[in-house]
């Protein structure tokens, strides 16, 4: 069997509205036919038809307060001087709020206003009007009105209303059933069964969430290997019990992607490559009557192939129309290439720096399951477009609630350990999103200059001054008001095996030795401090092998170095602990944050200073090892 | 027993930060503990603390393609001319997306990129760079790192990561347990239990979606009478197995308001009575280290305490920080009036009407539950404040996920029946939210002239010319280009109970006969109608008995007459239909919708008028009794 190498690539829309066309012509059964719930269990169901009132509500003329039912018109004249006195049982009668008002009466007066008498009677001092705090029958709903129209989601401030109406079960759409057949040979199902070479199953959970959330069913097969009879077998019996199918994955040009195949054993294959990024690999069919999605491995093309056509067909079934989503205009903080011809969708961290909304693009790689976790929304390249520039301003599609551009700190620049703990302090103790995202310090250093971060991690150090930091600064030359505020003092070195097995004690160790090193991306300040190691000890780029092998950050270095993928790279000694690694001291270096003046006038830079100087900062920081907070919290004179 | 006549009025914040003070002093267990549970099923759940990696993700390096592993430098100076051919086995191998790359090769060729040759051999092109199409291990997430901070609600694009990162299991916060007790001698469980002077329990199942949406575990009771013993049994049982109790309603003034004092029978009342509308008699307490809460009984006074008081005590168990409220800023369309001293909360339903966001103020009984399903959120207006002047700016918390303002359509003025089918139509087919609010015509001539509805429903008959409408709008000389649009004629006339007992034929038969009248608001088309029609017959408002009791729509003159709380109103023949009760014609009236010329260039008003004019509308409207849609749909000159 040849495998498919070369995928289509169908724009984005022409996608989904040819797929949705040969699902009708196909018969799929659009929206689902609607089933009876009891309406106390009915929020989040939508609704089959528009509901209308089968009583009225309050079914009577109730009282609407605690108080005493009179005729109006035995009122009329009291007074302080004169007050109207009632018997109670003959022409009064005591009524609490939402009691029926007997026909005799038309009135009734609060209990405040009545004067309880020795005798069992009451007065009151002041006349009422006909039909005061009275409810009329049908105040709220009359027998015959639409209480909700077709097609709307049920709520919980919706269902007192519907009881309230004599509605006690109503039309829902029935859930459609969404089968979920994960395949894959390098799978596992838990953890305990991982070993080399295997990684766990992961996308169908999180579309079973996702399926639930749009309002489906959803019916998780169990992982299935990349076997044409066991991926078939499966499928055949989703067929039969679902409403929908989705294959995950097998959907690319790998030796062992049958997933097309396979659709068109049992139906017809409409689209196979969307031109899209990421989620390209996306396969839409229809069989046996029932659409069927094959949709790419990656966890975030997974995710987003889910987002452009598993929802619109949830929705399809349930006959609901299609939501406004949710959009903020912010500027971009980094420049945004594109490939003309596909739509690309770019997850971004928001924040609000200086009053103005900034979008930091996260990475890309379609395999970074932490962006769609650090990720408020996504930018939306279109086809065409050649790309964003830097602080040009564009839509930003919201992802969800729990969105507050004003709790979130943007820090831009070098990645620290200490400063994922301050992250999650200042999370846990006062709400702050404290947004890292790594670009390297002299990434940092421009993101504070051109106003697109509150803060920049910075550590670089210039052998000519000996000094820290300052240098770069000053070197920028630029007019705005800065400060510079220490966070540690942390020590760098080389990250070797546990034991050291290779016996590398320096760098010169490496060098020519066919040793494999792995490296750091260009401006972060380890590279420079690598580089200028290398420079002060004349040794060669060219001679260390993997010099060219960048990673961004120091656990990624350590994380290489643990897996035998590289012997040694330059990273922090707490990078090194935290895997268990051996260390070898190069040197202390100082990391500090650079921001704007205007920042340290907010409430947010006082609680992270306050954080950063306190105990608990202190405690978790020491544990990481090769840390010194001697001078954190401090601010360092720049002299601009 | 005497009852608790007069409440407290404390400040709605005092309230709570008193109520949760008292709770942290009774030993109230804030946050709730910690449980385990599988990262598969976490989705909506809270962190309990920061969640760190326990893999490296991808766990080695892995091919980021489908292709071919070669060796980078065996590649250098391939070209077209001159293409490097590789033995698959020896110095190449095929290699899937994902697979981990072994450790001889470094470097990963696109299978698009490669030539299988006859022999079994490859060729490419195209030199490779080292470690190209490699995802080097930890590129998503490093061992240590941190994947979420405690305090997260979880959700579906969080659980990828998570498994990614070796969580398997993960420590959430317990669901706090909420016990709600519904009382009320006066409510019964079903709608088969209903019977004269009885309604059904409707609030305790709001709130249990309420405390679910939250986060919580809801335990309902079941409904208890108002008698001390039930009740405070019911507390009892509550305190031992849940975290909290809601008390459901009985904390007013009424002769068996028990709440309170069974509350102090365990415990201590900290609050009684709030400076809120809705929602004053809340009680809050403490009681054996459970805080309890007494909420009112009307539905919207219910959701107002509710969302004031059990939100902010469910985020305390949870350990979550407020969450920002999502605040727009909109024209009012009404004045509002208000008591200083207490906080209101009114409920509104926003559009947008030629640019402008307007928010149009629904009625604020407690017990209007539609407006709960018909709001969009909320104004609030402070204690101190006078009130709110028409197209004053205001706030206005929004309430959730499905507001879009642009599909909303404000219909202000008068109701109708024909109205109401058209915006079932236009929701269904449209997705328009048609959103009619009952002012009456007179109003609704207002609204449009001073722009804070696209339309206004008006039957205004003109006496001296005989005509409808126009002259009522010439009168009002704007310079506003309107246009006027019929949407129906319709028969009015007395609206009488079923087989017509009292034999009224005119309302002569009414007058000084000592029946019982049902009006309609001064302002409303029917109510200049009547009074035109007692002028015309001679016949004094005074002798009519209930000229002065007012309801605000057809279908409540309708119910007030089945209810036998009138013998006759005057309404719509569909009114009467609606609830097979007889009907006496007294004359025809057209309906016509009012709008700024500008709304006719608009898709919105294309739509609507194609459905005016349509069948379905047609055929629908004919089922009501009374109408004529000869003219529905034609534009009226209005000549001003």
């Amino acid at each position: 069997m040849r495998r498919n190498i070369f995928l289509e690539n169908t724009p984005l829309e022409e996608a989904l509205s040819r797929w949705l066309s040969l699902c009708r012509l196909e018969g799929v059964c659009f929206p689902t036919e609607s089933e009876f719930v009891d309406v106390r269990n009915s929020v989040g169901r939508i609704t089959a038809e528009s509901l209308f009132a089968l009583i009225s509500s309050p079914p009577f003329n109730s009282s609407a307060m605690d108080g005493v039912a009179v005729r109006a018109k035995e009122t009329f004249g009291a007074s302080e001087d004169n007050p109207a006195v009632f018997e109670l049982g003959r022409n009064a009668q005591y009524i609490d709020t939402g009691e029926p008002v007997p026909p005799e009466f038309d009135a009734v007066i609060m209990i405040e206003d009545v004067n309880e008498l020795e005798s069992g009677s009451i007065e009151i001092i002041k006349p009422a009007v006909p039909w005061q705090n009275i409810r009329p029958i049908g105040e709220d709903i009359t027998r015959g009105e639409m209480v909700l129209p077709g097609g709307h989601q049920v709520r919980a401030q919706d269902v007192g209303a519907l009881l309230n109406s004599g509605l006690e079960k109503i039309p829902v759409r029935r859930k459609p059933i969404v089968a979920i057949i994960p395949t894959g040979t390098e799978l596992v199902e838990n953890l305990c069964l991982l070993e080399q070479g295997k990684v766990i199953e992961s996308n169908s959970w999180a579309l079973l969430s996702l399926v639930e959330h749009l309002g489906g069913f959803p019916l998780r097969n169990k992982l299935v290997p990349d076997d044409w009879d066991e991926i078939r077998r499966a499928v055949e019996n989703a067929l039969e019990s679902s409403d929908a199918v989705i294959i995950n994955a097998g959907t690319s040009a790998g030796r062992e992607d049958f997933t097309k195949k396979i659709i068109e054993e049992f139906g017809k294959v409409s689209i196979h490559g969307v031109a899209m990024k990421p989620g390209k690999p996306v396969i839409l069919g229809v069989a046996c009557g029932k659409p069927v999605l094959g949709l790419p491995g990656f966890p975030v093309a997974n995710w987003r192939a889910a987002e452009e056509f598993l929802k619109p067909l949830l929705r399809e079934f349930l006959g609901r129309r299609r939501e406004k989503e949710k959009v903020i205009r912010a500027k971009v903080a980094r420049r945004i290439s594109s490939r003309s011809g596909f739509d690309e969708f770019i997850g971004v961290k928001v924040g609000e720096v200086s009053g103005e909304l900034i979008a930091v693009p996260l990475s890309r790689g379609s395999g970074i399951s932490m962006s769609l976790v650090r990720s408020d929304g996504y930018i939306r390249v279109k086809r065409g477009c050649e790309g964003i520039e830097r602080l040009d301003e564009v839509e930003v599609f919201l992802k969800g609630e729990q969105f507050d551009p004003e709790r979130v700190v943007l820090v831009i620049g070098s990645n620290d350990h200490g400063l994922d703990i301050l992250s999650s302090l200042l999370f846990r103790n006062y709400g702050l999103v404290f947004s890292a995202v790594n670009v390297g310090s002299a990434g940092g250093i421009a993101a504070v200059i051109d106003g697109y971060a509150h803060m920049g991690g910075i550590h670089l150090f210039d052998p000519k001054s000996g000094e820290f930091n300052v240098p770069y600064i000053k070197e920028k030359q630029t007019s705005e008001r800065l400060f510079l505020m220490n966070l540690c003092w942390r020590t760098q070195g080389l990250i070797v095996k546990e034991g050291n097995p290779k016996n590398i004690n320096s760098l010169k160790d490496i060098a020519g030795k066919g040793l494999s090193f792995i490296n750091r991306q260009r401006g972060s300040g380890t590279r420079i401090l690598l580089d200028y190691l290398l420079f002060k000890e004349n040794i060669k780029p060219s001679s260390i092998n993997g010099y060219e092998r960048e990673v961004f950050t120091h656990m990624a270095v350590a994380a290489a170095v643990e897996s035998d993928s590289a012997d040694a790279g330059l990273g922090t000694m707490a990078s090194a602990k935290a895997l268990s690694l051996d260390f070898v001291p190069v040197s202390k270096e100082r990391y500090d944050l650079l921001g704007r003046r205007s920042f340290t006038e907010t409430e947010a830079f006082n609680l992270i200073r306050r954080e950063i100087k306190g105990e608990e900062f202190k405690n978790e920081v020491d544990r990481l090892g090769g840390y010194d907070l001697e001078q954190a919290g401090e601010f360092i004179p720049i002299d601009l």
